[in-house]
C-alpha cells in the first residue's frame, strides 16, 4: 500500500484546507446565524435576468456557447472590461484583460508566473487569507506593512525595500477582512513609491465598486497611471477585478488587467491551468452586464441593501458589544474587523459562538506574524436584517461573558 | 519602466502558449477545414436539453445555484459520478470523488501536488502535449516508453524503475494523439506493474467513452482495483474523467477520483486555485446526465457520428494519402496520428497545408525526445463529412507534392 504521508510534493506542507471554507461548512445548518463567509444576498441574485440571458445566449449562439474557447476569454467580454476599466482619462485595451474563473484564479497565476521559492513580498498586515493560501507553498518571505483606518500605512514601504521585495499585494479598497480603504493622499503616495522605485504593485480589487458612505476613490491602477502621465495600464499595477460580489459568484467569472506582457505570460499560466474560463458563464455574464443601466442600477439596490445592513450590524454592535472591544467602522465592502483584549483569543470565542448559533472567521491566520489571535471578522451583507440583530445581541453577551 | 525580460519567475522559462492552441486560432476563418483541434462535433451538443435543465435549476434552485460551493463539487454531482465509474465490482464512494474545471485542471493540480522539482515522470511516448504544457514548469525528467499499435510497451517500465520514478501518466485508452489503446493484456500487466512496485498511476481517459467498434475495455482504475482483489480506488491510480467529450467542453466539468489522501490534497490545491468549480455548471452537469437513459442515448448518437466520421477519413486517407505515409486506424477517441517519411516535417507541411485551407496539429511537441518531426494529428470529430473528404483530398494532394 502506498505511504500517503510520504508521496505528496514537499510544497504540500505549507498547505492546508482554508479555516474558513471549513467553517463555512459549519454554518450550513440553517439554525445558524453566520457572518462567517463572504457571501452576497442571495436574495438580490438577478436569477431572472440571467435565466433570460442563458436562454438568449443558447438560443441564438448554443453551439459557440459550449464549445472549447480562447484561453484569454471571449473578445466581446474583454471589449466591455476593458471600456468599464477606463475611468476617467484611462484608455484601456482588449489586449490587457485576461478572463479568470474568479478572482482567485487570477492571484493564484499571478504567483505562478512571478514569484520564484523564497520571494519576499510586502502585504498589509492583515492581509487575505485565499491569497496565502494560494502562495504560501512558495516559500514566501511575507514582509508586512502595519494598517490603520487609513489603511496599508504606505510610509512602512521604503524600510523594507532594502530586502528587494519582489512585489507587493494589497486589496486598497474595503480590505479584507478589515473593510478599511486606502486613502487618497496614501495611494498617491503610494503611486509615486511604485513608480520611484520600480516597484510591482498587485491590486486586488472585489469591492471596489459597493461604496455606501464616503467619497469615491480613484484605483490605485488609474493613481499610478496618472503619476506617470499616462492613461494606460502598461506600467507597474497589476489589477484583478470580478464579477462575483456585484453579479453573482457562482459564475466565477473575473478579470486581471496588465501590462501585455504580464497578459502573455498569465495566459500561457492560463492554458496550463485548465485552457479557458466556462464559454457559457463567459456569455452569460456579457449578456447581462452589456446592458449597464441594468447592471448599475443592480450594483446601486446592493449598496441599498448593504448600506442597511452595515448601519444595523454597527448600530447593534454599539449596543450590545461591551466597551473593551474596538472595531472598523467601513465605508464599503463586505466585512468589519472586531479586535477584542489581548487575553482573549478568537477560535475560543468561536467555540462559544458557535454553541450559541453564531459563526464567523478568526482573523489569526489574515496575520504575518504572531499577532491578530484577539481579532474576528464580521460579514453583514449575507444575514437578513432581524438575524443580524439576533446574532449580534447573543455575539455580545458572549463578549460580555467571556472578558 | 519595468524590464518585463527579467521580472517573471523561473519557471516561466519552461512555459510557452500551447503551439496547438495557437494553431486552433489560425482556422478561425470558416474557410478553413481544420483537422486540428480536439472538437467535438457542435451539431450534436444538446443545446436545447441544456436550456432545459438551466431553467429547471435556476427556477427551483437560483440562489444556491449562483452561490458560492464548496471546493469539493456538487454533493449530488459527486454521487452520480462515483455511481457511473462504479463499474463491474467497483464501489466508488462520493467521498473519492473531486469535481475540476475540466480535467487539465485536474491534471494540473496532481503535479501540484505530487510533484518535486526534478522529479522523474514516466510517460507513454508520444504523450499528450496538454500535460507537458502544465507539468514543464517544474523541469521534470520525463522517462519516455515507446509505443506501438497495443498502446504503451508496459515491458519498458521494469528497465527504467531504478531511476526512482515518481509515477506514471497515460492515456490508455484512445490515446491523444494517436488514437490507439492498451490492449487488455497490458493493462493486466500494467496493473501487476504498478501493484507490485508501488508505482502510482494517473489514468488520463477523456475518450473512454467513445468506442466506435471492437471490445470495450475496463479502465486501468479498474483493473488495478482487480489484481488487488479490491472493489474501491484506494489503490495506485489517480482516475481523471470528463463531460467536455460526453456533454460539452463549454461547461469545463470534469473529475479526479482517487484515494481520499490524494482527493483530500486536491481539495486543498483546488481551494488555492480557484475556490471551486462554477456552481451554475455543476448543477446545469447534473440535471442533464442524472437522465442516464438520455445520457447513454446521446453519447450513443455521438458514437454513431464519429464512427462514421472516422471511417471516411480513413477510407478517403486510404484512396488519397501517399503509399510512404502511414496512419493509426482507431477504435475510438477523436484522433489519428499520421507518420510521413523521415526527412518531412510536419511543420512544413503544415504551412503548405494551410495555404490549401486545411489544419492539423503537427506532433512534434508530444513527444519526449528529438523525434515525431515527421508526424501530425488529424481530428476526425468536429468536420462535416463533406469537408472531411475535401480536406483529406488536399491534404493528400500536399503531402503527394511534398515526396
Amino acid at each position: 500500500m502506498m505511504n500517503w504521508d510520504t508521496v505528496f510534493a514537499e510544497r504540500t506542507s505549507e498547505m492546508k484546507r482554508s479555516s474558513v471554507r471549513e467553517i463555512l461548512k459549519l454554518t450550513a445548518k440553517p439554525e445558524v446565524i453566520s457572518f462567517a463567509g463572504g457571501l452576497p444576498a442571495p436574495e438580490l441574485f438577478p436569477v431572472e435576468r440571467i435565466k433570460q440571458a442563458t436562454d438568449t445566449v443558447l438560443s441564438e449562439r448554443g453551439r459557440e456557447v459550449l464549445q472549447y474557447s480562447t484561453s484569454e476569454g471571449m473578445p466581446e467580454l474583454r471589449q466591455f472590461i476593458a471600456k468599464r476599466l477606463s475611468k476617467g482619462k484611462m484608455k484601456i485595451s482588449a489586449d490587457n484583460i485576461l478572463i479568470t474563473s474568479g478572482s482567485q484564479q487570477g492571484i493564484d497565476m499571478i504567483a505562478r508566473v512571478l514569484l520564484n521559492e523564497r520571494d519576499r513580498v510586502i502585504v498589509e498586515n492583515p492581509t487575505y487569507v485565499g491569497m496565502l493560501t494560494s502562495w504560501k507553498p512558495y516559500h514566501l518571505h511575507f514582509l508586512p506593512v502595519p494598517t490603520d483606518n487609513d489603511g496599508m500605512q504606505v510610509d512602512g514601504i521604503q524600510p523594507i525595500l532594502k530586502d528587494q521585495p519582489k512585489l507587493i499585494y494589497s486589496i486598497p479598497t474595503f480590505q479584507n477582512p478589515q473593510g478599511t480603504s486606502l486613502t487618497l493622499e496614501r495611494r498617491k503616495q503610494l503611486a509615486k513609491t511604485l513608480v520611484d522605485h520600480n516597484l510591482l504593485f498587485v491590486e486586488d480589487d472585489p469591492y471596489g465598486e459597493l461604496r455606501y458612505s464616503g467619497e469615491t476613490l480613484p484605483t490605485v491602477l488609474q493613481t499610478e497611471a496618472e503619476y506617470r502621465g499616462a492613461t494606460d495600464v502598461d506600467g507597474n499595477v497589476i489589477y484583478c477585478g470580478t464579477f462575483s460580489k456585484v453579479l453573482t459568484p457562482g459564475l466565477r467569472i473575473a478579470w486581471v488587467a496588465a501590462a501585455f506582457p504580464v497578459i502573455d505570460k498569465l495566459v500561457q499560466a492560463k492554458q496550463a491551468t485548465d485552457l479557458h474560463t466556462s464559454t457559457l458563464n463567459q456569455f452569460i455574464s456579457y449578456e447581462v452586464a452589456r446592458d449597464e443601466a441594468f447592471l448599475n442600477n443592480h450594483i446601486e439596490a446592493l449598496r441599498d441593501l448593504y448600506r442597511e445592513r452595515r448601519d444595523l450590524m454597527l448600530a447593534t454592535m454599539d449596543e450590545h458589544f461591551p466597551d473593551e472591544v474596538s472595531w472598523t467602522r467601513p465605508e464599503g465592502g463586505l466585512f468589519l474587523m472586531v479586535t477584542m483584549p489581548q487575553h482573549l483569543d478568537a477560535s475560543d470565542i468561536l467555540v462559544k459562538a458557535l454553541e450559541q448559533n453564531v459563526a464567523f472567521v478568526p482573523c489569526g491566520e489574515f496575520f504575518i506574524g504572531s499577532m491578530g489571535h484577539n481579532t474576528f471578522r464580521l460579514n453583514f451583507s449575507n444575514a437578513r436584517p432581524e438575524r443580524i440583530v439576533e446574532g449580534i445581541k447573543r455575539l455580545g453577551a458572549v463578549l460580555k461573558a467571556a472578558i
